[in-house]
């Protein structure tokens, strides 16, 4: 693409980009369920993220970490982005899973839902070598947002270093900040530390960086010190109570409503969460299709699952049947 | 596919195996060189590849670690195999890397490798999901291996903790052992842990199970214990005396040829191994092009380079130039 090609793209997608304000609120990382046969399964993909929406949730982020998105190849992420667009889930309120090891992948899926119009992409740096500096880090982010080329783009960087092993740090933010002010619009944090958090919402929040927290637990403190909401595994099975916490944090509710979802998140976490979520799912709707994992994750046992809705106890999750 | 058809493709395929020995030997987890603009460069693979066959590597492992084959794109690796095969690089010389995140993407590598004919393949377990069970490991290579459902396919389990974060313990490829006899043919040891080389020696190595060490530090010990060889990132540079040791381990000369060979492999270490020994066959090869590395690795500083080729000393690897 030549210079001058750019700096015009840029100029019409500016004016398209003032249309709509970013994406904020409580966004779920949609469970994927598959078939028997492990392949994606996109009628109940749909018919859950409908119910999320219904719930409250301001976005849906399919092929995060709780999504089971890297289990999926690239052309099984881009057929099932394009069925929710089919189904009429408005792009605005997606935010899918693009960052894989491989350059051409994530400048592919990125490419696609820029183009799509989707609210962002949720972009995990290159995963399989660890220890690698930030200047490989910045090199990889950079790579893929000039060759996505798309002033539509918008980034939320992934940080999740106990799955991923490879961080995103203050000093590699601020480097892409410096680059690309626009395209690099925020952060999930799924670090779990709410220092780290509170470093990046004190260096960045003020100049409109997005910092949503991957964990519920975190969402009060956060909309407190300027972040913009949450991306949480457990949006997918309690949406409702973590959109209220939402709405009313400035509330003297606020610490109640907090201690109610936290207490929910316990119960979950005291097992393997992903399995766990689509335990949850298949139970209260009443589809044991749901149960189903793609390896190298393992459904739970029926101990486990007897010892997960024991933990839950009478929560009602409100989610239709099968024929919902 | 029904259980027949399984058991009438296997027996014809017991006939076709016996055809070939298994690869034994030093073979080289080939580098990847890339043009400017990040695409891999065909051209200067194959003449790298007729290179280190020419030193008597016995086969050739591209995308592996040392390849940044997981920085490629499933399409870039079928693309580049068949590149190889057009070569006529033998496939019985070709153990190719085919481990991915998603199952669908690590059956359509191997499948391709199988169907042409390669020696094997070697194979990460998928390595986004840390902590995960032996149970869901074995799930995912016995997807892989049924979903490829061709005879002819050799899988050699990829260990390599360090990086993958995710291992193959002893437990799992008992299970693999059991379950697929053939299919499962051996390991890449990877683990820098002698002591877990020599467990998975004396369990399963007398029953024909193909131990490579990771690291050509462990030839020696490993051919004194049952292996059968190793696939090390300096094969790339080091073939020639690498090889000898392999040829010669039980000739009083083995122990002082380790000595060599290690302290060339020192003298690399203590660098990013990758970039240095791109930097190591541009020097030799007087080729510069090959320094490009795809994020998030980066090519050695100068100073680094400088360094490098000092505690390289007089060593000379014999790489053909531009022209050779």
């Amino acid at each position: 693409m030549t210079p001058k090609a750019k700096t015009s793209r840029k100029k019409t997608s500016a004016r398209a980009a003032k249309v709509r304000p970013p994406i904020t609120g409580v966004l779920a990382p949609v469970l994927t369920p598959f078939k028997e046969d492990l392949r994606p399964d996109p009628a109940r993909l749909i018919r859950h993220c409908r119910w999320l929406l219904s719930q409250g949730c301001a976005g849906l982020a399919p092929f995060g970490t709780t999504s089971e998105g890297n289990s999926l190849s690239v052309e099984e992420r881009e057929d099932l982005l394009e069925r929710l667009l089919a189904a009429k889930i408005d792009p605005g309120r997606l935010m899918p899973g693009t960052g894989c090891c491989a350059m051409a992948d994530t400048v592919r899926l990125s490419k696609l839902a820029a183009r799509r119009g989707c609210a962002g992409v949720l972009m995990l740096p290159p995963f399989y070598y660890k220890g690698v500096s930030d200047d490989g880090l910045f090199r990889a982010f950079a790579e893929v947002i000039e060759r996505v080329g798309d002033d539509r783009l918008r980034v939320y960087l992934y940080h999740i270093p106990p799955v991923s092993q490879v961080g995103i740090g203050l000093k590699l933010i601020e480097r892409l900040l410096a680059a690309y002010p626009k395209a690099v619009a925020g952060i999930k944090d799924s670090s779990g530390d709410w220092g780290n958090t509170q470093a990046v919402l004190s260096a960045f929040a003020g100049s409109g960086f997005q910092v949503f927290v991957g964990s519920e637990r975190f969402l009060l403190a956060n909309m407190r010190h300027g972040g913009v909401g949450c991306i949480t595994a457990c949006g997918n099975v309690n949406p409702g109570p973590i959109v209220r916490l939402f709405r009313d944090w400035r509330t003297p509710e606020a610490e109640w409503l907090q201690g109610e979802i936290n207490a929910t998140r316990s119960a979950i976490e005291g097992h393997p969460v992903i399995a766990a979520l689509k335990e949850i799912v298949a139970h209260h709707a009443g589809d044991p299709a749901w149960r189903t994992v793609r390896p190298p994750l393992t459904p739970l046992s029926r101990e486990q699952a007897a010892g997960l809705l024991a933990a839950l106890g009478q929560r009602q999750f409100g989610m239709p049947g099968l024929t919902g």
